[in-house]
């Protein structure tokens, strides 16, 4: 008998978004703003243009306006690698023999190989239209530099990276994508920042982190003329962007009357999670129709199921403002074994907000598992799949086995955020059975959280 | 103005090929079959057996049935990746500021990052059909060795793959990526095969080639109670494959009414250019419309431009049966800092004869000119390509530009056979001005053919 719904689902070119979807604006309790540390008074507009570009500034606060107009030069740029295809995963149904009909929306299918280009050009493109020189930023595996890198090559901005030292040199292939696309790329911490003069000072032999390499890239932009700082997630704004990823997938699913029952999403700053699920929430949240969200994090980096719901520093470095979210304390590093990304301590206010309010589920996965699930996927589905995405696939698998067992034919959706193509090493260790679990214990949480700024 | 033609065409699924197009059957003048190098005599499908599964051979020497159906279950495989999309390439055309309308079709979106996919799953289906055990290959970058593991893994098929020394250890990560699809992968020469033993105590420190991986392989395989060996390019079974490539891209531009007026193809082997324009040579043979085809190869290794049409060995260790084929000799080795891969010595017989025939032209290129391509067409179309397929991208910018100036809208179609992604160790070399460029003298080619076995 021939199915109706095909293996791969592509939107028509006029069926795709000209619309950002604002999930703030059907929230009746909204996420908190953003706290200026010095008086810890909510940030203005003014106070974050120092850092911000004016376009991306006006959508971070913008609660209210439920669709937001997406500039043509995006929706162009999106047309040469989206739609992303909604994928039937026939293959892994009939392996797994369950009655589940399984759904994953593809990100992977761009040189940058995630979700994350769908906010880098947008970041960028607003950054173009100020009349700005250049962006600076961050990045730690390369995913989001890479992104961004290729957003300004194409719009001719200059692009200043701020790589993690230890993915830079470990990483080098990476690295060589972004300069490729003609960004520089700074391995962190450098002697270009005075914050980074001063860490490298205290600490000689450091291989850098993520928040030194943040406190770098804000520096880099407030210090140059014509130039902004830009983020890769937990913003609003980049939660904004990505509600293209949903607003196709429900398009998408809505063309063959198909009602997902359980939505999955891998988060460490939330920012695909946030744009897979956010029309659905809004459907949900206006009434027409309800869902279960499943948020899937690392157990080794559990800001969800074992954070506190309180406001912290977005970075380690403590530049920029403080956020409320699910953290566990901006000092919080996950263990140096941990290979399957989502390291971010905190969580983004939007996906915080939504979990607390129980619109969300979180469950936490530990990585041999993730990388049992990886493979598993690979050889059936064909595509190699990102660590991060991983732990929606294991949760994915989970619940068609339960579907198994309990005989319903439920619709399961996850995103499948990226390719792991730059993940080997991780792949590696996996294969030689040479990688192990670590959660951190309740005392370790509990230190990390002791630190948080007073409330 | 709103075109028409979108920026992607995608095939729906009751569009995609049913059966190959096998353009033998259209050709007045046939390839010259194999030959059997103790006898000289046409390689008969019993003896071919020995090395290759049953319906492929059957499919090698079937010089006249037009159209082979595709077993089911591949077209179920071909539909996880496949249709491969067919790009309109509107920014670069207004970047070169051509009248001419660009088309190229993108064989990069699946794992193993090429079009090798489309014959990988095809040879290991016949495999799996026979009760064979496994297969073997060599490899030397590593893309077809992928593909086929991708293969293998999907059907449960053991995968063993002879992967050049160099390679092994300068591309750790696409070993990894066949470990992960459950391949064995050797490095050759190694000491499990004879002939591995025999080189290794000739040169203890030889890291390897292409000729000697192919002859460990087939030693593997004629050695071992079901298994076969199995090539990824030059074959008539591998270009009858990859005639879904052309299929696919013929009726997506039927669609739209677009005849393409050149049609431009990279050509290592000759599987991506002999599929790609398999249909529409076709229907020239047959007087149905008039194309102009372009083989694309490297200065480096210009098999076609430079090279003899004889019979010569299609591997460098002499184990192969011979093939008659524009060719350097099979013991041309192309310079060692060619980084940008299609190094075989000869040419797919099919090419070799629609060439000879006068219906396709051949243009060689230099490396750096291909690289400069390779970025031009990365910051633009977003699409970091493989330095193979960047070969056709120059070439197709160079046709552009010339309807630049003569004013004329031609529609120019290029193969995009895969993207760069492993192949970063090649850019950073042209990103650091390292990259230089070789062309063989007429002495160096001339020595080489002068140890052609005698015809």
């Amino acid at each position: 008998m021939k199915e109706t719904i095909p293996y791969k689902i592509f939107l028509a070119e006029d069926e795709m978004p000209t619309h950002y979807y604002n999930v703030r604006a059907d929230m009746e309790r909204k996420p908190a703003p953003l706290l200026n540390p010095a008086t810890m008074q909510p940030m203005t507009a003014e106070e974050l243009e120092h850092v911000f570009c004016r376009d991306l500034v006006e959508q971070e606060l913008d609660d209210t306006t439920r669709y937001i107009p997406i500039p043509q030069e995006i929706r162009d740029f999106y047309r040469m690698y989206r739609p992303a295809p909604l994928v039937r995963a026939y293959e892994l149904e009939r392996r797994l023999g369950t009655p589940a009909h399984i759904y994953y929306k593809f990100e992977g299918n761009n040189t940058s190989g995630s979700h994350k280009l769908n906010s880098a050009i947008a970041q960028a493109y607003y950054a173009k239209k100020q009349g700005l020189k250049g962006v600076t930023t961050e990045t730690g595996a390369g995913q989001w530099g890479t992104a961004l890198s290729m957003a300004c090559g194409y719009l001719g901005l200059d692009c200043r990276v701020y790589m993690v030292k230890v993915s830079y040199e470990q990483k080098p292939f990476r690295r060589e994508v972004m300069r490729t696309y003609g960004a520089s790329v700074t391995p962190s911490p450098s002697t270009t920042t005075e914050v980074g003069r001063r860490i490298l000072a205290e600490h000689p032999n450091t291989t850098g982190s993520l928040g030194c390499a943040i406190s770098e890239a804000v520096e880099d932009a407030v210090s140059r003329e014509g130039y902004r700082y830009v983020l890769g997630s937990v913003l609003n704004q980049v939660l904004l962007h990505q509600s293209i990823i949903g607003l196709e997938t429900k398009t998408a699913m809505d063309r063959y009357g198909i009602k997902p029952d359980i939505i999955i999403g891998c988060a460490g700053g939330g920012s695909n999670l946030g744009g897979l699920i956010a029309p659905f929430v809004g459907a949900q949240l206006r009434g027409e129709a309800k869902y279960r969200f499943i948020a899937v994090e690392p157990a080794s980096c559990p800001s969800l199921t074992r954070g506190s719901y309180v406001y912290d520093f977005a970075d380690t470095g403590k530049v920029c403002p403080l956020a409320k979210m699910y953290t566990l304390g901006s000092g919080f590093i996950p263990s140096a074994n941990h290979a399957g990304g989502l390291r971010y301590h905190g969580m983004s206010p939007i996906v915080s907000e939504l979990y607390d309010q129980g619109i969300i589920e979180a469950r936490s996965v530990e990585q041999t598992s993730v990388f049992e699930a990886a493979e598993y996927f690979a050889r059936i589905e064909g595509i190699l799949p990102a660590p991060e995405s991983s732990h929606a696939i294991r949760v994915a698998i989970d619940e068609a086995i339960r579907c198994r067992e309990t005989g319903e034919a439920k619709n399961i959706l996850f995103g499948l955020t990226g390719t792991g193509y730059f993940d080997l090493v991780a792949y590696e260790k996996f294969n030689n059975g040479e990688m192990t679990d670590f959660i951190p214990t309740d005392e370790d949480i509990a230190a990390s959280l002791a630190k948080l700024p007073k409330q």
